[in-house]
């Protein structure tokens, strides 16, 4: 299988740092998103939703969506489980991961994309074009802070993001902060000490410092 | 366990088609959105996040998120699957289900939570009221519009939205455009057979005319 990726981006980064934490490695064909590779004829025949990552199995089929890619590789890969083990675990850890995509993420991309300049006419990820609008950055603004204190306020009584132990839930939380911190100077308060906490925690993995492999 | 559960609402009614297609049933408790119970200190207790619908374990976790609940549902009781049989079947019905939520469903809530006179101040779900931005009305509308096309391509070529098989990711489109269609006359065109072919399969499953248990 090979892996389409563009370093520097958040959904991307989510993956490799999950084949990471894994230690699996995958074949890697750059995607350069600063030129608009993503639209161009030869990627769209790849993926005609224009997206980044899409992992390519060896018969063919395509697979996006980072959290679809990361269930292939928990599939295949088993050790260590970043998704649950058990009925229960499989549930929060997915719940987990979809407040930290929703609130967090989606906040942390709203407020970027409506304001970026190179992305103009690409409000939204994807083959159709949509304007900015910009209302939508100081919205973004706002989900961040309440992302940040509704975080802070969980890792307070838990560990980790989604209990005990870490999992694909920490590994999107920790993309967001780092994301809104470099991409906007949007971090979060130092006030937010059991977010301090587990960042600390978090960024000691070996996993944390892999940017890219291309 | 226990289901929080309101009838009419999309998410909600994501989970009673769920269970339905696995004869599932669970004790339900109504929450009543039309009166805001989902902001009551009551209901606060049960989920700070204040969404509907909740499902609460025996041992008191409160899990939140509709495909978090399913994902719990299907590991629970596994038959018949509704998110996929191997490796590369659950990716690809995890994509799927993400594709219909990410740009149908969350296309039509925009349009609708952004111009319902009822929803002022509550432009997203959860605690935290963000007020309506009016420009996301019709940018709601276009990206439904995209929506039904790239639905429309994909049923041309695949009996179900994840493949030949029926999922989670077609309960997440039926009920996508059920909720657009009756909440804001915003179907689907004539001229896109494919998706009229679909729904019409889909329609005819008994699961499909449950409203609500309560």
């Amino acid at each position: 299988m090979r892996l389409y990726d563009y370093p520097g981006a958040p959904n991307p980064r989510r993956v490799r740092i999950f084949m990471a934490e894994k230690g699996v490695e995958i074949e890697t064909i750059r995607v350069d998103l600063a030129v608009k590779e993503q639209f161009s004829p030869a990627y769209r025949a790849i993926n005609a939703r224009c997206l980044v990552p899409t992992l390519v199995l060896d018969d063919g089929t395509a697979i996006d969506e980072s959290v679809a890619i990361c269930r292939y590789l928990e599939e295949v890969f088993p050790e260590p489980p970043l998704m649950g083990v058990d009925a229960r675990d499989k549930a929060l850890v997915e719940m987990w991961q979809r407040r930290m995509e929703l609130d967090g993420l989606a906040a942390a991309a709203e407020a970027l994309r409506n304001s970026a300049k190179g992305l103009q006419g690409r409000a939204l990820v994807g083959p159709h074009g949509y304007e900015q609008i910009p209302a939508l950055v100081a919205r973004g603004k706002a989900r961040l802070v309440d992302f940040y204190a509704d975080l802070d306020a969980r890792l307070a009584e838990s560990a980790y993001v989604a209990g005990d132990r870490f999992t694909i839930a920490d590994i999107t939380a920790f993309v967001t902060i780092e994301f809104a911190t470099s991409r906007m100077k949007l971090g979060f308060a130092p006030a937010l000490r059991a977010i301090a906490r587990w960042r600390a925690m978090v960024e000691a993995r070996p996993s944390m410092r892999i940017q890219s492999a291309i």
